[in-house]
């Protein structure tokens, strides 16, 4: 077995076998009736049809995180496979019924699964990926002991539960004018966060670290779960391709009630004055950027995300990450918050 | 602790501790800022809201016979009563989903999920109640060994698979002109028989029986779920709801491919033509339903129930069912058949 040195090797010698487990927990739903179902959970993963590709794939960013902590928490990153299996599909189980949900008809640039099918069949695809995800899970069984695979599964479902109680405040205050900044952290947590902090405690849990340290890597998932939302938040408004126009979709335009806007509209001022006036128009979306920036949205939700970094960088450390994977989780953390798009 | 002689006393005493099990599993939804959420899983459950009561409940058939096989296989019911609560409500988020994706107004008479809160709220109401499911099975542990709780999720997972597959054919088939009554069987199979075969293949394996006995059980829920789905066919026609008008809904008007229908089609003769020539009206249901048994649907219909029944019958005796568990398991067997709406 070679010795990894750098980073980019490390990642690089993960992404083929969570692909590889992927493919494995998802030709479950193959068969020769059921041939047309598998096609579209291959096509919503990037896989298969229209622009297949690893830019159709998605980064695979919560696999990584979950197998990067097991091996930082000191285990063998390979038993932990079905479990990063099982929180990527999860994730894109979501996301299908999201996009019904929000009526999108594109996800990574390419036509989304139920724009292709229908919601019909694209509701029932979501429920064979969020299944799949957890008969994943529990081929953990092969390599870790049956009351640490119980442990996990219990964790996963939970996320899983507090993903769809996230999802229903999301869609509640998609209707209401009287949410705040408090009302949109607990809905964040439970929506976004949950997950990556799930992904941090199997991969502790897996290892069979102690408890204590297994709380330690949640918490920092959770914040990195928090700073990563945040920032997308921040991309959604002042993104590079939001403001070049290559992305069509500003959160300003979609009416989202993203950390920005709120920071905007608990200030009272000219930008609250033009959301209660109806929806905003994609060609207003520049003027109105800048604006939200004059009356600092801009710098306040910077502020959050650096204090939410610095928080996950402070669980991290209390963790106390192992080799290389551990110094990997400390960059990718800082990448995150960084990032352009 | 009183001795139960009568059927009907075994069943009354297994309901309400259903019931509270599942009150128990539904309650992990709730909290502060989701009661919303957690009320429309009670609503749909029928304990809240418009027309809530027994009838709005349904029969509670799928948890009954877990328990009832349970004991039967010689093991204590009360312990399999996170299973019960399970398959229940794996049943209930079926429902949920079930209504959106048939575009159905009415429930047991009742508004459905969709309808009251809209199809975003009413998916994701579906989805927690899908992982609350299986959280309740996780509570086997409580007093299960941990090999056979993991045996237990992955057979309540591959039932929810067999269920998206089978629910992928049912949407499938409703579009297409081709469909012959060797299509049927493996989509009612997997729709319906596999989480009813689950059902009593999970009691077994809680009263820990050994792997042939456990098969045996299995062997006998698959039967009897067939049997079920078959006469629900039939009385999807030739209901006493159906023909007096109390019931709005025959199969001939949702153009449903059930048995006595694709029955029809492969004659060739009035009812095919008649089908072809597009929707069947209200008005004409009685003159088609007697068509339709005139041509030999009705008794292939009631003979394949019969079959069926039997088939359910011999796998129970093989299973050598014990106690007045076993005794009533028998009498579900024959009245699920006999049972006129």
């Amino acid at each position: 077995m070679n010795t990894l040195t750098s980073s980019e090797e490390l990642i690089q010698s993960m992404l083929p076998a969570i692909e590889a487990e992927l493919e494995v927990a998802v030709s479950l739903a193959n068969g020769n009736i059921t041939k047309t179902l598998h096609q579209m959970l291959t096509y919503h993963l990037g896989w298969e049809g229209e622009a297949a590709g690893p830019e159709a794939r998605g980064k695979r960013i919560r696999p990584l995180l979950l197998l990067l902590t097991c091996s930082a928490a000191g285990g063998n990153w390979q038993a932990a496979l079905p479990a990063s299996a099982a929180v990527e599909l999860v994730h894109n189980f979501s996301l299908i019924h999201d996009d019904i949900q929000d009526n999108s008809p594109l996800r990574r640039g390419r036509t989304t699964l139920w724009k292709h099918w229908g919601i019909a069949q694209a509701i029932n695809a979501g429920d064979a990926m969020f299944t799949l995800a957890h008969l994943a899970l529990l081929r953990l069984n092969e390599h870790s002991p049956a009351d640490i695979v119980i442990k996990a599964a219990r964790t996963l479902q939970q996320a899983c539960l507090n993903l769809t109680r996230g999802q229903y405040l999301d869609l509640d205050y998609e209707t209401r004018n009287d949410i705040t900044i408090d009302d949109y952290w607990p809905m964040v947590e439970a929506k976004t966060a949950s997950l990556i902090a799930t992904c941090t405690e199997l991969g502790a849990l897996i290892s069979v670290t102690d408890e204590e340290r297994c709380s330690e890597f949640r918490r920092f998932g959770l914040s990195l779960g928090l700073a990563f939302q945040v920032q997308d938040d921040l991309l959604g408004i002042w993104g590079d391709g939001i403001l070049t126009g290559k992305s069509t979709e500003s959160d300003l335009t979609s009416g989202k009630k993203s950390l920005p806007i709120l920071f905007g509209l608990s200030q009272n001022g000219s930008f609250y004055n033009r959301w209660m006036q109806g929806s905003i128009k994609a060609e207003e979306v520049p003027e109105l950027a800048k604006l939200l920036d004059s009356e600092g949205a801009r710098s306040f939700t910077q502020g959050q995300a650096n204090r939410l970094t610095k928080e996950a960088l402070q669980a991290l450390e209390n963790s106390k990450p192992e080799g290389l994977a551990g110094q990997v989780l400390k960059e990718i953390t800082l990448k995150l918050v960084q990032r352009e798009s």
